[in-house]
């Protein structure tokens, strides 16, 4: 049966495609997730960052996004001036991650419930 | 200024809606969302799950299991005979995690590269 082009999530065994496996660890990786959020709204500099996402720490948001820029879902951009202002913005492929963030996001309205 | 009603996923500061955040990192733990995304395809049994997961271990489903039953997401039906047969199926709230992760799945068709 060949219905990997209708079905190209899954390998003809059915097993999952280990490209989606890889997204969605990916954007799942503890902080990920919402500092693409953030950044959908445009380029941010550190500290806007680091207010906009409650309870993220300098260290963990530098590490974050060391690996997203490693992963192309953002870049960096160096203003030179004194002092230098950095500021962190989307690619084409983080941008794209809009839809699938989005469509989380309606579910998380839905269904998750937060202690006050 | 209360623009919650249409920007949900924002508290009015602008820093994320807790409930997006927890939902994230709720498909992105480790093996989460492959194990939704397979239970779309309807009611499996452990080992069906278990095969169908490249790379996870017993000891791993079991616990992922467990955690998505606590949330809600899936439940579990043992149907009594010998042997006993147990099978988890997504609950309606866990249905309802399709369009978020078939957005997540065609992103990840267009952007991420796997090695051979």
């Amino acid at each position: 049966m060949s219905s990997d082009l209708h079905e190209p999530l899954h390998a003809p065994d059915g097993a999952l495609c280990p490209r989606f496996h890889k997204a969605v660890e990916l954007i799942g990786r503890r902080w990920t997730g919402s500092i693409v959020r953030v950044l959908l709204g445009g380029p941010r500099r550190f500290n806007e960052l680091l207010a906009a996402i409650p309870g993220i720490s300098d260290r963990l948001l530098t590490e974050r996004l060391r690996e997203l820029e490693g992963e192309g879902l953002i870049s960096r951009e160096v203003a030179s001036g004194s002092p230098v202002r950095v500021t962190y913005q989307l690619t084409c492929s983080g941008h794209e991650l809009q839809e699938a963030l989005d469509a989380l996001g309606r579910w998380a309205e839905r269904w998750i419930s937060v202690s006050a």
